[in-house]
This record gives structure tokens, C-alpha cells and sequence, in this order.
């Protein structure tokens, strides 16, 4: 591998992750002389030996070298030199047959965190893959690979130039497509959402879904709010949604 | 106010939120002389003047005095210098009456983020208090208040020593306890949350809810996981829940 494609991720969970899941190439990990054995580090370790990857114990400041100094990465000692994830074409996922499945679609999401919670959340709820665009949304990035604990190895994520034109393949190929917005007249539990592929969009922390992607969408549902407080974070709302999809099919089943 | 019992808080949203709130004292807002003029700035000026806050224009530099250099603080070029949140005492809050009401406890999590989502989450859906404990939980620190976007003014939280002690009197107070477990037997779902009092308990983000809640509590639910990968983000876990509580009460009304 070539160093300048490699991306760092970071964090035990995270290098745990990509280790199990064992889908991209670790060029190396690397080990902080100052941590202390625990389970975690242990099973870094032997699953880094099962798959024949180099790990080494370096000095604590060469995480300060590679930027990842402050408090905030919380890359807790453990960082691993990673090939970076292979994005899904959407023309391959639509080949694939798709029964009563969900898609997220993410517009403009501008928070790493945000977007690796949203992974996660997506992974936990069994959602087939993440649709982003190449512009105007945060990219898979190092802080993501952290928050999302990994998930990222579980499901495909998609990228596409243009989401208007994702969104007219998906409906060509008998997806609907739910957008999120607040001024939507239909509560997103007043939909049922058991017997059909859906994609679901959600929109910008600040702007919302585009008016491009809300004209070509099916159904637009909001969240009602108990409060004038009206601002959830982006991954929250995703949660409260996608969970009540899997509420709605376990009662089915 | 003296300067040492101050607080920074940074970024925008937040600051419009306080200035708005008006629940604590902002003691100076700092603007840096490279931002430009936007509607959100001229909002924060007109509502410093209106409420008789000093804003000074200051070099960029100032900032990174403060410890705010990093692109992940994201402080816009605007933080306030305020006075610390004013915790409200459990027993007051008891004090009041409540029907149908809820409360989410947080035993253990460790992340500003997630704290700040959860805060914001818990002011959409209509909660009416948040208790932390005193130790093992992350307290209210600048990137609570920033992700929090300002939610934190909207909603008392009550700071305990000891969380089973806290329980104890929400029982005795006619308060039902319900925590989540990921082993539990019962889903979220399968609660009637609309005619009770109800405290939800959610746990660190690795070691989930002590034993010495989950033994005091009424209910234990487990949000179903639809993909081998069972680890969802604590935020997420309680939008899930939460919204499901929106969701049974507006279906009820």
C-alpha cells in the first residue's frame, strides 16, 4: 500500500472493528508505550497476529505527530493505518434484490459525529446502505470511523455526484422515497412503512432536505416536537424514525 | 461576577440561545474581527444591546488563548462569557406537581457530544428534567453547551451524589423507574409510557446501567437490534425511547 492513500482510525473499539470485520487492508497499528494491558488491547493484539498485521508500541508523542493530540480524538493509545472504505455503486446495490428494505439518504450533514452516530444507528436498525453526495456533506473521515464504533464495516455507503438523480434511479427501481422536513403535515409514525423499499432523506442540521429532493419525494413526515425548542440533532432524529420502522415490522412479524 | 466562576460558551446558536433564554448572567461576548457580518451576527448584537450585554470585536487570536484554536470547537468567531448553569435541586423539582411526566436519568455517560445530543433530544420531546450524577458522568462543560445548540436553558438538571439514592425518592414520589438493558426481555415498545410519572435510565456507552439501578427499577427494556452489530450510541438509544413515548401520548390525545 502506498502511504499517501492510507487513512488513520482510531480508538480501540475502532481498530477492533476493522480488524474483525476485516474487509479493508491495515497496513500497520500502532500502539502508545504508555497504555496499559486491558481485554481490549489484548484482543487488538491477538487478532492483529491471527491476520498477520504489524503492530508496534511507539512513544506517545508520535500520536501528537500524526494529529492526534488533543483530548477530543480520544484516540485512547490505539491507531491503525488503514486503506481507505470502498464505496458501494448504487447501480450494483439496486442489481441486488431488495425485499421490504430501508436506505438512508443524507443531505448535507455537516457533523463527523453526527454522521458517525448515524452509521451506527443505521447498522443497529438493519438498514441496507447509506446513500452521501461527493460535495456538500461531510466525507468518511477519521472522527467518523471513531464514532461510528466501527459500524462503518457493516454497511455500504454509497456516494453519488448528484442525490436528484440517485433518488429518480431508486423510484425507477420501485423504491419510495420519505423525506424528513418540519413543516410536513404527516407525523413519520402515521406511515406504514412494512411493505415497501424506502428511502428515507434527511436533511441538513441547519437548512433541511433540499427543495430539489423534497419535490421529488413521495411522502414528507416530520417529527413532532413537545416543545418550541425546535431543533433536533440530525442522528437523533434518524433514530427516533428508523426505530419506529422496526417497531412497525416486529409487530407485523 | 468574578472571573473564575465563568464559563466559556462558544458558537452561534449557543450564544443566540442564552441571549435569548436570559436565564444566566453573560458577562462579555467576544467576536472575532474576521468574522463577517451574517443575519445570526446581527441577531446576537441587537439582542446583547437590547439586554444590556457588552460585545467587543477581538483578533482571532484571542480565541485560540481561550483553548479554542481546534477546528473541532467550532466556535463560529463568537463565544459569551457567562455564569455557570444553575442546577435545580431533586427534592424542588419533586416539590412541583407532575402528570404524565418524564425524566431521564444518566448513570455514567461519558461523552460531551452525547450529552449535549441527549440534552437537546430530551428539550424536543418534552422531558422535564435530566439528572447527572456528581462523578462517572461527563458534567456540563463548553461542547455540552455548544451541541446541546443552547437546549441546556430549556430544561432544569438536577446534579445527585448518589443516583440510587435519587431513585429511591422518585419511587417513594409516586414515579415509575424504567431502565435499559440490552439483555432485558421486553422491548421498549411494549410499554404503556402514557399514564405514569416515568424516569428513564440509560448507561454508559460500554458498561450500560449499574446493577444497583437496574435492581431498583420498575421495568428493564432493550431497544431490538435488527443487525449482529448491538451497539448503539447513547443518544440515539434514548431518541429511540423517548419518541416512542411522544409517539403512544399524541396517539392517545
Amino acid at each position: 500500500m502506498e502511504n499517501e492513500q492510507l487513512e488513520i482510525i482510531y480508538g480501540k473499539n475502532a481498530v477492533i472493528e476493522a480488524l474483525t470485520a476485516g474487509k479493508r487492508e491495515i497496513n500497520k497499528i500502532l500502539i502508545s508505550k504508555n497504555l496499559h494491558s486491558d481485554a481490549k488491547l489484548n484482543q487488538i493484539k491477538e487478532l492483529a497476529q491471527k491476520n498477520g498485521v504489524i503492530f508496534q508500541f511507539v512513544p506517545a508523542e508520535k500520536f501528537q505527530q500524526l494529529g492526534l493530540g488533543g483530548a477530543e480524538c480520544s484516540h485512547q493509545g490505539v491507531v491503525a493505518q488503514i486503506s481507505p472504505i470502498k464505496y458501494t455503486e448504487l447501480e450494483d446495490f439496486l442489481e441486488q434484490e431488495h425485499k421490504h428494505a430501508s436506505l438512508v439518504i443524507l443531505d448535507g450533514v455537516e457533523d463527523s459525529h453526527n454522521l458517525g452516530a448515524i452509521i451506527r444507528t443505521c447498522v443497529c436498525a438493519g438498514v441496507s446502505a447509506i446513500i452521501i453526495p461527493s460535495r456538500r456533506n461531510v466525507q468518511i473521515n477519521s472522527i467518523v470511523e471513531k464514532t461510528s464504533a466501527g459500524a462503518i464495516n457493516h454497511i455500504p455507503i454509497i456516494k453519488v455526484n448528484s442525490l436528484v438523480s440517485a433518488v429518480q434511479k431508486l423510484k425507477n427501481s420501485d423504491w419510495w422515497v420519505i423525506a424528513t422536513e418540519a413543516s410536513a403535515k404527516d407525523n413519520y409514525y402515521s406511515i406504514n412503512y412494512c411493505d415497501m423499499n424506502f428511502a428515507l432523506i434527511l436533511g441538513a442540521e441547519h437548512a433541511g432536505v433540499s427543495k430539489s429532493l423534497i419535490k421529488e419525494s413521495d411522502f414528507l413526515v416530520k417529527i413532532p416536537m413537545l416543545s418550541d425548542f425546535n431543533s433536533l440533532n440530525v442522528s437523533n432524529a434518524l433514530s427516533a424514525i428508523i426505530f419506529e420502522t422496526v417497531r412497525q415490522k416486529n409487530f407485523k412479524l
